[in-house]
C-alpha cells in the first residue's frame, strides 16, 4: 500500500486516472498559481492599479519562471499556506524589483490557492464529462442492444420477475446521465474566482476590486461570485456532492457486475477479470470491486469535505486543509471510477443462455407475479394471489414446474405467454431504448 | 439521551422540529401510503384499468381508514416492509372485497413507501423554504443595519482586518441564500412519483404503465421520472446532499456566534443564553452550539446515506433500511438547524463599543496591511512590507501603538484614514448591502 | 419513515432493541440522573460534606421523586442541558427546602448527565454481553454441526476452493468472540463516573472531591478514572469503537447469508424470510439485510462520534451535543443487530446438497487450486499452474469436467481424492470445530 | 493540493511524516512482500514442506532482488493484486527454476499482501509509540511548570471558574496516556500473521499449516490469530480505531491552542506561528490547525474503514481495496498528528500575564460559583445562588467588580480567597502533578 494508490506506480494502472493525476501534483499547484498570480497582475496592469508594464512583465514571468516545490516546504510548515515564499521565490527569480514589487498585489494567499484550485477542477470536470460520454456511448450500445434480452430482475437477491439486460445497462446509466446533465450547471456554480483579500473585503485592492474580481474571472474563464468566499464552500461543496454521486453511481454498476458474474450464476463476465496468485480458474472481476471501494471511498470524503464546510470565521486554516487532504482524493477517486466504468461497461458480456438457465431455473417462480395477475382476470386478485402462493410452496418442494401445476389446477385459464420470459418484460425493453436515444442525442 | 432527540419530550425545544415532527410518525407514515394507494387506485378506475368505481372507492376509503401501526409490526419484521400487511389491513378494514381486490394492483412495496415519503419530504421542503426565508430575513436586517459598523475580521482566529458586522451576517447569510435559489430545482429533481411495480419493469401495470406513472405524478404534484427509480437513489442524494449544506451553512453561522460571544471578547451575545446548574454567572450560548451539532451529526448521516446509493440489483433491502435510519434523522437536524437559526439570527445582539475595543487592542496591528499598502505608494511594497513587519515586531513588544510607531518612523506620509476601522473595511459595506438587497428581492 | 426506527411501532420488531429502548427515553434519562444525584447526596453526607441527614433524605427522595420530562423541555432549550431546571424541579417537589438546598452540591451538569449516562450503557453491555452469548452459541452449534459439510468459498463472488459450512460459522463468530473477550475491559475502561463540577476542577467539591468521587464509583458500579474527563471522551470513543465494530460483524454475516440465499444458489436458507407484496413467490432475506444497515449506519454515527471526540476547553456543548444526536441510535443499532443477528443464527438452515450441486456446477474448476499442487509433486509448480489453467480454459469452453482432462492428459497422475470436496477442505473442519470449543469453554 | 499531501514535496514540512512516509511507498511495500514470501520459503524449508535448499535460497533471494513497481502496473491492473506478477518476476530473476518453484507455495496473495502491510505497521506503531513519549513528555513538563499557573476554564468558550494552565497540559495529555498505555495490547491484538491460502482453508498449505503460521508469526515478530482472517478484520479495525482516536486526541489540543492564541486572549503562543502572505502582522496557529485537519481525516477515513469491515464471504476485493485507499492515509495522519503535536507542546508558551488579565476582565464573574458557594455556609445554597445571579447582573450592567457589590451586600461573610484566582483552582494543581508524575513513570 502506497501513501496513495494514485501516486503508486504498481497499482496506478488498478486506479487509473490518467490526465487528472497530473493536475494533482506539485508542478501543476505551483503552475496554476503562477497562472492566477499573471492573470491577476496584468488586470491589474490593464486597469491602472498597478503599473501597466509590470502587469505585462508579472504575467509572462508567471508563465516561464520555475519554482521548485521542495524550496517552499520550511515556508510552508511555518506559514500554513505556500503563497509566501512563492511570491518571494518568484520575486527573487524575476530579478526585476520594479516590476516584481507589483506581484500578490492586494491579494491573500487563499485568493491564489482557491483561484489555482478552480483552474485545475475545471479540468477536472472537462475529464469527468469525457469520461461520462464514454461510459454512457458503451452503455446505450448494451441498452440498445439487449433491450429484448431477457434475464431474471432481481430483489433482496432473489429472482423477481423477468427484465432484460438492456434495462440493467440503463438503469446504470441513468444516473450518469442525470450527472451529466448537470454538468454545463455545476460548471457555473462551483468554478468561482477568489479574489477579495486578506479578510474578505478586498480593502487592499480598491474601490476597483469587484471589477477586478470580474475581469479575472472572465480571463481564468471561472464565474464571479460577485463576493468573497473564503469561509464559504458552496462550490468545492457542490463539487464534493456531484462526484460522491458520480462514485455512487458507478459502484452500483460495480456490484451489480460482480453478482451477475458470481460462479454459479455467471450471467455475465466483467471482462478483464484477474487471475490468482494460486488459483488457476479464477476470473476475477477486479474493476466491479475498484469502482465499489472508490465508491466507498468517495462517500467518506465527502462526508469529512462537507464537515469543513464548517469554516469558521473569515478564513479557517483547519477546515481549509482538511479540504486539501480530503478534496483531491476525491476527485481523482471520480477519475479512477469513470475510467475502470468505461471499460467495464464496454467489455461486459452477458450471457443470453446463462440468464435464459437461471430464470428457467427458478421452476417458473419467476413468473409467480405474472400468473397471479392472468388468474386475477376470472377471481379476486386476493384469492389469485393466494392461490399462486401455494402452487409456489408446492413447487419449491416438489420441485414441478409452476406452469405445470398452474395447468392443472386452472385447466380453463389462458395462461399464453404467463410463461414465456420475453413477453414479461413490461417496460424493460421500451426504457433500455429510451435511454440509449437520449445518450445518442447527447 | 434518548434515542432520537427529535422524540424526546425533555429535548424537544432544545432540537426543535415543530410540525415536521410530525411528518416523521407512524401516523404520517402510514397515513401517506394510503394516500399513495388511493390515488393509485382512482388512476386506475380513470383509465380504466380497475373498475372505475373500486377506483373511487379505495380512493375514499384510503382517506378515511384507520390502521394500526402497531398491529403492522409482527408481519413488517419478517417481509422488511409494511405494506404487504398493510394492505390486508386495509383490505380487511373496508369490508368490500369486490373493490378491495383492487387495492395496491401491480404496485409493489416500494413504489408504495417511497412515493409516500416524497409526499411527506415535500412539505420538508415547504418548511425549509420557510425557514430559510425566517432565517435569511432576519440576517439581512443584520446586515443592512450592521453594513457599517466596523469589527475585526480574524482569519486562524487572528484578527486581520476591519470588516464590518454587516459583512459577517451577509457572509452567513450567502450559502443560505444559493440553497434558497436551488429550491426549485431541487422541488423538480428530488421529489419523484415511483411506480414501476415489482422489479422495475411495470409489468404488472401493463402498457400503459408510463401514462398511469404520469397521472399519478400530477394528481399527487410530484415529478415523473419517466423510468424506475427502484435503485438509483439520484433524488434521495440530491436532497440528502442540499440539506447537508444547510446544516453545514448554519453550523458556521453557529461557530461563529460561539466566537463572538466569548468572554473577553464578547462582540456579539447570542441571545437566550442558558444558565449553568452551578455558575451563577453563565450566560451560554446554547443554540450556537446546537447548530454545531446539527451539522456534524448532518454529515455524518448525509455520508451513510451516500453510501446507500449503492443499491444493488433491482431492489435492494440493505441500502434501503439504510436510507430509513438516516433521511429522518437528516431532514429533522435540517429543520431543527433552521429553527434555531432562525431564532439566533433574530437575537443576535452585536456589541459596536466591543467590537470597537477589540480592533483597539491589537494595538493598531489590525491596520498593518493597510500601513503597508500606503506605504507602497512610496516605496517598493517588499520594502513597505518589511518596515511593517518590524514596526508590528516593536509593537507587539513594547505595547506601543502601530500609528505611533508609523508615525515616528514615516514622518511624511500621509497615513490619514490608516487607522481608522471605518475607512478600511473595503468591500465589507457594499456586501452587506448587495446581500440585504438579494434578501428583500426575493 | 419514523424520526427514528427504534422509536416507531409499525417497524419495531424490524429493528428491535427490547429491554434497551426503555433505556433511552425520557424517563429513563431522568430516572438515571436522579440517581446520580442522589448518589451523590449520599456519599456527602457520609463523608460529612453536607448534613448527612440532608444526604439520606435527598437520596430517597430520587427514587420516589416524579419529574415530568416535558415540563422540562423550554428551560433545556435555554440552557442546553436539563439539570438546571431538573434540580430545581427536584427541590421543588421534596418539599423540605433544609435538605433540598443540598441537591446537586457542587456537581456540574455534565457530572450529572455523563454519569447517567454511564448507568444506561452499563445496561446497554450487559445486553450486548447476553446477546453476543446467544449469537455465538448458535454460531458454535453451526459450526459443529455443519464442520464437515462442504461447500464452496468464494472470493471475489467467485467459487475458489472448498471450505466447510461450519468454518463459516465459525468465521462469523470470530470477530464477536474478541468483541466478547473485550467486553470485561470495555467495563472496566468505558464506564466511569463523572465528578469534577463546573470546570473540570472539583473547586466547589473541596478537597475531599478525589475521596468523593471514588466513592461514587463504588457505590454506582463505575470506575472512577481519578480526573475530570468533561472534555476528554475517551470512554465513549472506546465504546462507539467496539458498538462498530459489532455491527461491522454481524453485517458480514448478514451480507453473507443474503449471498447465500440468492435466488439460483439458495445453499442456505436465512429463516424468516419476508414476503413482497406483489410477487407470491418471495423469501426475502430480511433480518440479513437489517443486519447490513445498521452496520453502514453505525460505522457513520461512529465516525460522527469520533469528530466529537474534539472538545473544545473545558466543556464543549456542540461536541456534546454531537454525542447526544449519536451515541443512543449507535448503542441501539449494536442492539437490534445483535437481535436479529442471534434470530438469524438460529434460524439459518444451511442445504449440503445445494452446496454440492454449486461445488459441481463449477466442473470441477473448485479443485483446480488442488490439482495443481497434485501435479507439483511431480513437475515444476509453475508448469503445473500452467498445465491446470490451460485444461481450465478447455472445461470453460467445452463444459468437459476437469477431472476428466486431467485424467486424459495426466494418466500416471495419482489424483485420488483432488476431486472430493471432502478431502480438500484443509484446516475449514478443524477451525470450525476450534471456534465451537472455544464458544463452549465461555 | 497535491493527490496527497503526503507525498507533497512543498507540503512535506507541513504534514511531516518522516520515516513513516518511506514505509508507504511502492518499494517499501514490494520489500514487505518479498520479505513475507522469503519468511514463508524458509519455514516451508526447515519445516520439510518443500526442500531445504529452497528455502534457504527464496528466503536470500527475496531479500536481494530488485523488483521494479512500474514493471508490475499491467498486471496488477488486471489481477487486482500485484502478487501473481510479483511472484513470476521473483521467479524469473532468480535464474533458478529448481528453487523458484517452491516460492509462493501454498499462499495466496492476501497472506503475501496483509502480512507485509503488518511488518509495516508494527513500524508505524513503534514511531507512535516514540511519537507519544515525545507529546506526553513536553506536555508533563507543561503539567509541571504550570501545575500553579492560574487560568481561566472554560466551558462554551465562557469563563467559567479558574483552573491551572498545568491541568489543561494534563487535560491534553490524559487520553494519549491512555492510548499509550493500550499500545502493547495493540501490538498483540492488531498485528497478526497471515497465512491461510486460497479462500482461508490453508488446503494447500498442507496439514502442517497452523504450524507453518505459527513459526511465520514468530519469525516475523507477528501475532498468530490461530485462524484465517481474510475477511475479518479486527486487528485493521482495532489500530484504525486507536488511530482515530490520536488523532483526535491531538485535534482538541489544536482546537485549544487555537483558541488560546486568538488575539484579544493571547493567553499563549503556540509557536512556529505563520505569516501571512499579505497581512505584516499575522502571526498565525498553523501547527494547531493542521492537527484539527488530520483529526477531521482521520475520523472520516476511519469511518470508511469500519464499513470495510464487512468482507463479503472468503475474501472480498472491493472491501480490502477499500482500505488500501484509506488505511495508508489513516496511519500517515497519525503520524504527521504527532510530529506536529510533540512541536506544539514543546514549543507553546502560555502567558501568566494574559491569563491573569484575562480573569481580571470578567470582573470577578469567574468567581462567581465560588461565592456562590462561600455564602452557602450561611444561607441555603439556592438564596446564594440567586443572590450571586444578580450581583452577577448587576455587575454585568454597571461594570461593577463583583468583589465589591458583595462585600457590599454581605458585609459580615468572610471572602477571603473567594476572588484570588490561585486559591480556587481545586484539584487542577494535583491533577497536573499526577499527571506530570505518570508520565514521568512511564
Amino acid at each position: 500500500m502506497a501513501a496513495s494508490v494514485f501516486e503508486s506506480a504498481h497499482l496506478a494502472q488498478l486506479f487509473p486516472v490518467g490526465e487528472a493525476g497530473r493536475l494533482f501534483t506539485d508542478s501543476a499547484d505551483i503552475r496554476a498559481m503562477l497562472l492566477v498570480e499573471g492573470a491577476l497582475a496584468r488586470a491589474q496592469g490593464e486597469m491602472g492599479l498597478i503599473p501597466e508594464p509590470s502587469g505585462r512583465f508579472i504575467h509572462r514571468a508567471a508563465m516561464e519562471v520555475q519554482i521548485d516545490p521542495a524550496a517552499l516546504a520550511p515556508a510552508t510548515a511555518a506559514n500554513g499556506v505556500c503563497v509566501p515564499e512563492l511570491v518571494a521565490a518568484f520575486r527573487a527569480a524575476v530579478e526585476a524589483p520594479e516590476h516584481a514589487q507589483y506581484i500578490h498585489w492586494g491579494a491573500t494567499s487563499q485568493d491564489i490557492i482557491d483561484t489555482g484550485l478552480m483552474l485545475r477542477l475545471r479540468q477536472v470536470l472537462a475529464q469527468y464529462d469525457t469520461g461520462l460520454r464514454a461510459v454512457l456511448g458503451a452503455l446505450a450500445t448494451l441498452a440498445e442492444t439487449h433491450a429484448d434480452t431477457p434475464m431474471a430482475a432481481r430483489t433482496w437477491g432473489q429472482v423477481a420477475t423477468p427484465t432484460s439486460f438492456g434495462a440493467q445497462a440503463a438503469h446504470w446509466g441513468a444516473p450518469l446521465l442525470e450527472l451529466l446533465n448537470e454538468l454545463p450547471a455545476l460548471r457555473e456554480d462551483a468554478l468561482w474566482v477568489s479574489l477579495s483579500g486578506a479578510a474578505g473585503t478586498s480593502a487592499a485592492l480598491g474601490p476597483q476590486a469587484p471589477a477586478l474580481r470580474a475581469r479575472m474571472a472572465e480571463t481564468l474563464h471561472l464565474a464571479d461570485p460577485r463576493r468573497s468566499w473564503h469561509a464559504d464552500r458552496t462550490p468545492v461543496l457542490r463539487l464534493a456532492a456531484w462526484v460522491a454521486r458520480l462514485c455512487a453511481a458507478l459502484g452500483k454498476m460495480g456490484e451489480d457486475a460482480t453478482l451477475l458474474a458470481q460462479s454459479g450464476l455467471q450471467e455475465a463476465v466483467p471482462g478483464g477479470g484477474g487471475a490468482s496468485s494460486t488459483m488457476p480458474q479464477k476470473q476475477n472481476p477486479v474493476a466491479p470491486a475498484v469502482l465499489v471501494a472508490l465508491a466507498r471511498h468517495a462517500a467518506g470524503l465527502s462526508a469529512t469535505l462537507n464537515g469543513a464546510g464548517l469554516h469558521r470565521q473569515d478564513r479557517d486554516g483547519a477546515a481549509w486543509f482538511t479540504e486539501w487532504l480530503t478534496l483531491p482524493q476525491l476527485c481523482l477517486s471520480g477519475v479512477a471510477a469513470l475510467e475502470r466504468g468505461a471499460a467495464l461497461a464496454e467489455g461486459i458480456a452477458p450471457d443470453p443462455a446463462r440468464m435464459a438457465a437461471v430464470m428457467r431455473g427458478t421452476g417458473g417462480l419467476i413468473h409467480a407475479e405474472a400468473l397471479s395477475f392472468r388468474l386475477a382476470g376470472t377471481m379476486p386478485r386476493p384469492d389469485a394471489q393466494a392461490a399462486v402462493k401455494a402452487l409456489c410452496l408446492e413447487a419449491g418442494q416438489t420441485g414441478a414446474e409452476l406452469a405445470d401445476l398452474a395447468a392443472r389446477d386452472f385447466p380453463e385459464a389462458d395462461l399464453s405467454g404467463v410463461f414465456d420470459p420475453s413477453a414479461q418484460m413490461g417496460q424493460a425493453p421500451t426504457e433500455a431504448h429510451a435511454f440509449a436515444a437520449a445518450v445518442r442525442a447527447l
